[in-house]
């Protein structure tokens, strides 16, 4: 997966155990994040829009909109993510088309999986 | 709209009847469209999923993910649209991000209306 191969070296690595808040829905969001190992549960309320495994990204919305986040990222497992703020991302899209281009993927796939019926 | 005003002045401009499908759900798509003029509706099966008026994009999708349509794009009244294919789409991303930024605002922006409740 392209996109994680580009933020796996983030140098701002952090570490969550089962049931811990990454981030919470409604709160301000200054971070993406690409998973090392472990899985991230998105949900909003009760509901469990997505499980995202090592390999996998969660959490640019807010960095695209600057709006706050749609839903929260709590920790499936223990688990260690890389963490990529707003400069840094936009840095990433202006230099590396590619890496736009990964990130717009991952938010098709989104919309394709929630639009399904 | 800026990512608009890129796409207003592209010379592929196409019009459609009130009625009439731009494309429809499961076609390969090889073109996004920008609205110059009128109003598109996005239909799942019997569903809206969205009106876009003048001004706004859609059909970006297929490009991005190479992915049959989602869904189909009927003039909702006579329109016109610019059309910009494949290739052109993935220039405009490598060599203005400001395009690539506005593009990830409109899928952000889908997935939020999309997850509300």
């Amino acid at each position: 997966m392209p996109v994680f191969d580009l933020l796996r070296r983030e140098p701002d690595i952090r570490s969550f155990s089962a049931g811990q808040a990454i981030f919470i829905e409604g709160q301000e969001g200054d971070s993406m994040f690409a998973i090392l190992d472990g899985e991230v549960e998105i949900r909003k309320g009760s509901r469990t829009l997505e499980v995202v495994s090592a390999g996998g990204v969660f959490g640019e919305m807010a960095l695209i909109d600057q709006q706050p986040r749609s839903a929260a990222a709590i920790a499936r497992t223990d688990c260690r993510v890389t963490a990529v703020g707003t400069k840094r991302f936009m840095m990433l899209v202006q230099q590396t088309p590619y890496f736009a281009l990964q990130i717009m993927q991952v938010l098709a796939e989104r919309l394709r999986r929630n639009t399904v019926s």
